[in-house]
């Protein structure tokens, strides 16, 4: 099946974090592919990649990357799709570094930047912006997100259970 | 015109900088409106607009809030419409507050979080993301794109002229 | 009894941080109540709660939350009680991303912000707030904070004797 | 009449910041006295004003501060009363080393701190701590707030049509 | 034997860094005493410390406080001596609190602040303030400074044998 | 002549900062070219740039970016050349965004990283690096090296005189 | 005359900052001598400077520098006397460069670091060490650290005086 | 053989950081050596160093070191010869305080930095330096480079097999 979103990361050490990505748009359906690029080992490949997502029927690219993260403004610069970005918590600095070269993109060339290791919130972007064409998504979206308040609704009881040795006297 | 992008901001006195949001809808024909609404000192006129901006016939929803900047996420919070969040460099702090309190957005609620005070970019991604359903206005993206790399190209070469002085003998 | 505090927190996984607050209530003496509600998940939840706080008798509000903590501000939004925010301490970031979207409310809506992780404190200043119209409640909060000092003391007394093989010959 | 709330500030150069608090403070014809008194450099005429305060009648106290900002805490350490700290915009840092002196307040001594330069908010939140146990206070207060909302709704109103220039064709 | 440095922390639980200082003194056979006092908790214990410090025979004060670190500052507002201030390192920020604190002080009452953490370092300053007025000092401090330079020559040629297949073909 | 150095920014609004990597340069004798190519706008430009910069005779680029600033990367990524990255100062931000993108290259692709703004230290550094093989450069820039030190030594003499007044009677 | 303290700055650019220390010193007829002098620019005359200082007579050094502030630490490095290092703000930065390069020494090298551009503290605390040796300088520092505590008192009393408008009716 | 590569460390601590650089090398057949001299603790040394290794025959000097990381800016001082330098991760910060005493050198003397903890960048950096006059290192080089990209084209082909599994239904 052709993928409708494609998730880059810039190494394969930051499958653990991308794979919430996947994880997500599985739940919901949406076929996508995952692969590893990197601005600056492989620069070419990326170039590629961003030209010919589109005429392969790719709708959004997520792409994550750490450290002087160039590689989701790398892409967006070579295609007209919406490029979100993940910054990548590193193993020195706290994922900021990660923020900086993804978040300050000069004007003209966007990314939609998500919080730090926020995979999973960018599949969901995903979801979002290819609902704005596809109805029957969208209803699955929804209702995803009518369960998260179910969820935190539930949670919430069971603390008000759990935690009656609290009330005081 | 029904809107198909909503530009919102916390304050009228963010207009300078939303307003290059508009500007961009502007050149590329995107129906558009701008409201100021504020998550602390109008939250149901918040809620309000949030639940029924899809309903309205509403595509994307651009955000502009600075300091502690809850407007992106809370409007994210009533509506399943894909929001970019742009955050808004303050008198005392640059900036900062309003990344940390717009990108930093917990799982199942995204925020698509773009450059201190990056409201063209804002309007481009929205552009981007609409582009996914109308094929004119992708080809009206993709020529405005290909002009970023003219301009460049152009002031490349000026700089070439003037800057001959440098050259050494 | 009537809650006078009313604990709230963004997700169950901050109870760990926040039972720190229900403690020392429970030590003072003072009802409370403890949920789980998110301004992002359950946002009409949060608000209902905000808008009814004061008519059920609700003295002071504790928000804890943490990433973009928009919680207690949501809530000060819709309440004219004080409402306290406990910024908390993240799993990538050290919770300074919870301090600017709690600290830098803007003009008309303040928080009264505590340290990171500051529920104890959080629990103390609301102790404080209420003592201004219960003179009981301030006589034990009084009584409290001499056995601060005393605390300490002890604690030296034992750090002098215990430390005796510093003091040079 | 007898002062309500006690501002202090810890240089008489942070007036221009502080006396926001006063003005506000006045509107609400709360009684209020304004003073300078510094941690550093006058430490035993803090200690006896915090001490007394509470004996004169004073209900809550507000100390801004700026740089390695002690006096609020040290405000804290000798009085019940809650107290308010307003961290302070300097000449070198833009005010977080005094967010960083005021808020991080140990186990025991809360500061309620406010946005850097936030003295009307400190002065807001006194107010909502004072209408616990004054319900005319109360009730001018929540007129105030309910005027926030109106001024941002005509400040809209006057956006859109201000604005109608930017709606596209 | 009078203690000619006092070294005071904000907490017990300062030891393990603060107590450095008490082994480096003890190295150089400098009497010195070492309590925990709270600018907070004990303020008063404080500011008697501090106006009797010199009185008593003390030369330096070493104060070492995390989080909000108040207690250098507010020492030396009471004293004449030189105070050394140790930025401790807590268990949410990295110290970085602590440093503001303490380094940002206003003219007129200086702290002398050496890194976060660094307590032997206090210690060293304490010794080279106190060797100003006392050439015996002097003399085994410079024997000490002399040691620092061969500990890492040995190091070195250590390094240079053990690295040995490290060097090339 | 052949150009020895390539000079590439970001921006032409980089110019007033980089041109100080010319005029060194110029001071030098050193042939160089100055040009204007950006990793978001002309991406494939950039890419043919860093690829035939070796054949076409450069020994080293002197790249200068601001906010997400992946150019010097996405150059040293497909040169085998040293790339010397220039972090700009931007408006909104201090520089510390660029310094981010550009310092924290990921292992196998290093830039050689400057201070904020720092062009004349990229062009200094590049002369270093030449006169590894042109012993003429070598002579020239030991020449220059030994003229900082003189110039701070006759600022010191005119400081000693003017400064007079300061001596104390 | 014999000068005690040396005042030394990286470059003759920072002397804005660096005479209040001393004005300061002359306020307090102490002698003093200054001079500019670069640990990167002139790194022999800075070691000859530390290594002879001691010998001269000097007491204490005061040494200021912006960005890559090595001077402190380098002519610390070189002497025993007690060295105090004055942070300063660059054009770029807001002199935390400054400060993590003079607070951060490692174990067994201290600076006695103060505020960014507080020179007039490091004078101050020049003072307080030399005091522990000089009885009459001793004195004469008491009398000006009573007259601040006089200054902020009269301060005080205007201030009453001015803002009588703000008492509310 | 005469070492081209010098491997300074400010502390022998640093070594199992500053291996990697050692390791690169080794693999290119470069010769290096290895030792630890600190800024702080033997000036003379790092002077003399400095001063002797262009003559030694040494090309490139790496020098790694944490916290006021005086090292690399103190050799740059006193050599023509290029200087880079490695920021090395403390245990108190997180390595941001040896990247601004490494990165923000003064005009006239550029220290080539690499990211945190980035040794074998800095040796990657060394050997593009010298393969400007050394073509046969230069194609030993861009083999290695070329080799980067073959490695993470085949980690991505193993990652296509093994994530088989999140390809959607």
């Amino acid at each position: 099946m052709t993928p409708l979103v494609s998730i880059i990361m810039g190494s394969t050490s930051d499958l653990p974090v991308m794979e919430k990505a996947a994880t997500f748009l599985n739940d919901m359906q949406v076929p996508f592919e995952i692969n590893a690029l990197s601005a600056h080992r492989t620069p070419q490949a990326v170039e590629e990649f961003a030209k010919n997502a589109k005429n392969r029927g790719v709708k959004v690219i997520i792409a994550g990357a750490g450290m002087a993260a160039a590689l989701p403004g790398v892409i967006a610069a070579s295609t007209t799709l919406p490029v979100i970005g993940v910054p990548i918590k590193g193993s020195c600095l706290d994922g900021m570094d990660a923020v900086m070269s993804i978040l300050q993109m000069p004007p003209g060339i966007p990314v939609a930047t998500v919080a730090i290791n926020g995979a999973m919130n960018a599949a969901i972007l995903a979801v979002e912006m290819m609902s704005l064409a596809d109805s029957q998504l969208a209803e699955k979206f929804a209702a995803y997100k009518e369960g998260l308040k179910n969820k935190i609704e539930k949670a919430n009881k069971d603390l008000a259970e759990v935690k009656y040795e609290y009330k005081c006297n």
